[in-house]
């Protein structure tokens, strides 16, 4: 994972990393990395809980996944930071870092990786 | 904005800036800073998702309204944290920070700063 | 409060604590530490947002509670950074720090803690 090889570049023994995704419709969550299924059921849940139902949105510059985009966003965040002990992320052995884009077609994301240690 | 400028103040060229809100019935987002209706859908949607409907909930102390308050603020979090680059937040060009007001009326709010660097 | 207490352990006057919950079905979430009728009527809003109805789901590698347990983490989170003023965390007066279990039978859960300061 690019993140991974990127802290192990630093050099860092203990720190604390924050990942910052610069966008309103797409996001940063933190979910299992075993079984795919997951991923899907989750990209579901969200197309359930804030639909592509143009009726229901006044905002639609950019189409009918515009709005659905920003509500996605706003309840899974943009911002993670994680514990950097003995050298690595500190995440559990079934944790992986995936940037949830929320828009139809894919765009290109920028994420501002911040690490503070020693 | 207030933050920003506050940030300029600073005088911290790269580093962390972390805003905590000290309530559990108003929270941080960051959404879209150009086009209003977005902030309008995204109250509607949070009012639709967790809504004013005293019989659903047990806890009343402060009124309808204080339930779905805390639940949107669960939602939607109570902290961010947004690297400094040269100087300057590292927002994308259509990220702004709002503070979500989730009680019927206004309350006075306090958001914590805290900024480290160099 | 076991966090409380560590933080006071530490001697750091002004700072940033970070908690990262290490699991993909329990989440941290800062709450009203009053009445405890807020955090029944949280579970239940999260019961009925993301429902344990297997049908829903492809993921069940667990149980029915297993897919839902990771739609309620991502909806409320795993990482919280909170600044330390003056020796103490800047908690207001109503919130509390709150680990969230999503599974439906309690499972040992690691919180890493990071605070930086001086």
């Amino acid at each position: 994972m690019a993140v991974r090889d990127w802290v192990d570049k630093q050099e860092i023994t203990a720190g604390l990393l924050t990942l910052f995704c610069r966008h309103t419709s797409a996001s940063l969550v933190i979910q299992e990395n075993a079984d795919p299924d997951v991923r899907a059921d989750l990209e579901t849940f969200f197309e359930t809980i804030a639909p592509e139902e143009p009726k229901r949105y006044r905002h639609d510059t950019e189409g009918a996944d515009d709005m659905p985009a920003h509500l996605r966003t706003a309840l899974t965040g943009v911002q993670l930071s994680i514990p950097v002990v003995e050298g690595e992320l500190a995440l559990g052995t079934w944790q992986a870092i995936y940037l949830f884009e929320h828009r139809a077609r894919p765009h290109d994301r920028q994420i501002v990786l911040h690490l503070w240690g020693d």
